[in-house]
């Protein structure tokens, strides 16, 4: 049993999950280095964990000739830079959405691809590597729903990370690039078409802060695609019951839901406040197992000498189509690509 | 359309709720009666919907020549000597349930039943009427669960109501007798059969008042049945969410549960609480339309001149039931029958 | 207790529900006219209820000096006109929505109803009268769920009615008109405000027929209210589960989901197909408290002389609306109001 | 970080997926052994995973000095033999359920245990690391749902697996013993009492074969806890949905449920058979993660030298009360402890 030796980079909340998972559940991947600009969070994970390498230096930490493969939860403004360096060091990649902050930087990224075709590189979209998803997506590719008539997703953060997510938004790119893009790419994934007009609207509904940079705290964009299927999308942040991510498909034979009661485990409580299932806080609980599931691929695709099912072209459309939506709540105007 | 005139006795809450359906809510019926020893409300009530009659002794009522039949809600220890002498006076009965407060009351109103075949009767198992009651027995009768392997059946009534269910405990006969008659009835109805063995058991978990009556304030029993399905029973006094009567049939081939969900109505609520439904508050909100439907079934059987499902002898056997029931909870030994 | 003398127009599938409410479950009406063209469907329900007088002309019904009230379910293009003779006529009226299938047409209506101030006017939004939804616009006026962010209508007829709707599409005005009417009355109703602009698309996704009318088979709308709630709509013709009408609120302090499963009951079924709840099927079914509500309404109004909540302006608005969307859709162009 | 090596023993269904767990999903175990007396099932594992030793003799495997503790997953006549010889040759041992199909061979183990508290030996109660099962006993214990009224245990068997279930149902000790454990453990395990008596009945509602071995297909009890709980249980073979484990544990303050819909994941499926969801098939699709929690908290035990929560006596003590709900149910006699 081959273990591939990886590098992870970033230590933020994901980067760490990710760092962890790597260390301890996936059994093809060995983790040897760490990177973050972060001295304290970086020596004190490599201590806990033994992890032979640690860098605050991405630069130095790619020149390690053990490494065979890089992780990147790095802030999004570093992703292309760092994938296209990696590759080019002779590394598997495997990035965190967005692939860039826009389509250029995803170009780079994807020349960087294409000059490696020896090499795997594949981008973060983990919900398609949620069992939920992927079971949906079967039924629609075997045509149990019939034809596509709706997609409907959502994206909810709660309210209670509300002061991250309001200091985080002068950077983040926006609700449709940060949040709406792992929905944009459920749904060209899901019914293998793209848009081809988009109407988007919003507003600051609890926090006008989001207002100073030309966004909302919920928005959401109605979408028509080539196929004819109608894509409603919402991002939003103030959800008070949890964190809410939950998919509808309806289709001219049958409608599927993902997590349309976004629960935190198997538990029904009967109390004073009714009948009810307490929700999943966040993302990490949520993903759990989709975060674990993708790297596993990641490392399988190495191990066996093939390519992810994720490419580099889908981090640039879904980069290009959260642009669009992005323009078309700007300008309020309808947006046709 | 011939309307059937009836009279009302009791205005207590149930009682109050069957005269205002009678006055309002049965096509064919006219209230044109209504007996309740307490002046007050007796006069408010017959002002307020211009009721021709009013009367607070029982017997007075039954003179009255007009009358066609009459529905009784008065206290349970009545029951049968009311049955009895309106039989004996002509007139159609509809009694709530308890039939008796036991078995010997009971064969009171199966003699007086008996001694008028030309007149209907009818009991108050109001639940048989409920929609979804009738539409799971359907699908038991047409086998679509197959043979029936265990009834489960719960009868729970809020912890808000407890200072009232304490205050009567003494005379309510108990949690068997007051309470899970309506789910012996249920169950003997569903299954067709009745049971040859009974355990019983329970406690006082939060109101030791009840002991002092050798009650408990939620109690269980086990019964074999003579078709060999088991059935379980709960009764207590104890939920904190609301009323809830819930049932499950589980068969070879299917399993069918109404109410599982003590819902209020169609609203769900996604808040900090999570992801809920509030419940109904009580019997009268629970099973507000099957008290319309008995008693439509009532009027309808008088007018077309036929028999309800709902028999005298139902009365017996449930009450009958419930007291053996009673004595395993308080000999803790098991009853066979 | 004054009983309301009422007349009932059309008896189609939902003028003979009216109707059969008005003779039999709404206890301050009495039903003393029918009218509609078809002469034998006619004599069968005015003999069948005793009905004492029967028309198949309109206006010779409303000549009728005892009748006090009109309920007109008739087809839609007649509404306006038998609206304006019936006040005219010193009626009390109550049509079917919608108001008119032109906003030329509702001011006719409108301005009947000014000539008559002192008579009462009411249009049949019923789910308005649905207690899920009365109970959740409470929540909402009380501010539990804070400031609405968006609201959600879906209106999904089922495919095993497409017959019907195929051969009734050239004279319904489409989906908009015909069935999204309803969520744009609640929108509005629940919101307390308009949209400033309109996105429609759609298409036929299982049935071409829909398109040589210019409408599709599923279509939805996304429009921005005045007061910056996003509204999101769907109505389709081809739900495989049943009729389903499903209204979400998420508003930043608390969600609202309303008939987010249709059920049938409250049974739910375990079998080979899973855990599962049966559907209504129909609006009759889904609806059936809510047609008796508003007509109690109505009534309720007449006797006690005042005003119901739904005016004629609001079905000059809905249709107003409606046709917004149309138009959106038809153009694909967005439109700002 | 240290890793214990590990061997397994048995390659049946379960034993298969521990060895599984162990060789890729258990960071700090290292499978170096696998024992089966198939010697072709044995070498293609083996071989498959590149596992260093195989034994088809399990005096054999214990010989080999590397080993630090074992996995046993053999039939459960076996258990208590194989318990003692491996504490004895020095090994750390987990030990599947039940821990011996009487309590003379669970005292020779509990003996074993005793004679080596230098070594860990778990018991297989998964469901205790079941997510959802212990966030329930946390609330239980924090007092969330007050003194506990009712605990009611589900345990079933899809029908689809009648067949393995009746071949193997002369040597299973029954409904009680080899089902019903797991939930005899959990009610002593959430209520922190045992039984004072129990009535069980129960029948062969579908498949005759049982009553050959003085057992059924279904079979219930109903038992009453020393701290006055009531604990009903149902075990079966028959459902037809899918694999049902559901717990509730109704309380004076709040009732939790756990599991009441068996999912297979988050979709919703809305097609002809109504609003369902799909439900899991067997315990190895249920109690997935569980199975790997339990052996990550045995190896954990191990590397930091303490005692895991389920002890030998555990084992016994639910062995013995199974045993007294078959005898419960064979005498149809109350039995009391």
């Amino acid at each position: 049993m081959k273990k591939i030796k990886v590098g992870a980079v970033g230590l933020g909340r994901l980067g760490y999950r990710h760092a962890e998972n790597l260390a301890f559940k996936i059994p093809n991947a060995e983790l040897i280095a760490l990177c973050d600009m972060n001295q304290e969070k970086l020596n004190e994970t490599v201590n806990a964990w033994n992890i032979p390498f640690g860098y605050t230096d991405f630069d130095e930490m790619i020149k390690n000739e053990e490494l065979e493969a890089i992780v990147i939860t790095s802030p999004s403004a570093l992703h292309t830079t760092q994938i296209a360096k990696a590759l080019d060091a002779g590394l598997h990649v495997f990035s965190e959405k967005p692939l860039g902050t826009n389509v250029e930087e995803c170009k780079i990224a994807e020349e960087a691809v294409e000059r490696h075709p020896e090499l795997v590189f594949m981008l973060g979209f983990m919900r398609r590597y949620d069992p939920s998803y992927a079971y949906a997506r079967e039924k629609i590719k075997n045509g149990e729903i019939g034809k596509p008539v709706l997609f409907r997703g959502y994206s909810q953060d709660p309210e209670s990370c509300i002061d991250g997510a309001i200091a985080y938004c002068g950077h983040s790119g926006g609700q449709f690039i940060d949040m709406a893009v792992h929905d944009i790419d459920l749904a060209c994934w899901m019914l293998e078409s793209e848009p081809k007009s988009i109407f988007a609207i919003g507003g600051c509904y609890a926090h006008p802060e989001f207002g100073e940079h030309k966004d909302g705290d919920n928005v959401s964009a109605l979408m028509h695609f080539k196929n004819e299927t109608m894509v409603f999308l919402l991002a939003g942040r103030t959800a008070p019951h949890g964190y809410n991510v939950e998919t509808e498909i309806i289709g001219t034979k049958g409608t599927l839901r993902i997590a349309s009661v976004p629960q935190k485990n198997l538990v029904e409580i009967l109390d004073e406040h009714g009948v009810r299932k307490e929700c999943s806080q966040d993302f990490l609980e949520r993903f759990e197992d989709a975060y674990v599931e993708e790297v596993l691929e990641f490392i399988d695709c190495i191990v066996n000498n093939r390519k992810p099912e994720v490419t580099v072209y889908d981090g640039t459309k879904t980069t290009e189509i959260a642009y669009r939506c992005k323009e078309a709540f700007e300008t309020n105007e309808l947006i046709r690509m």
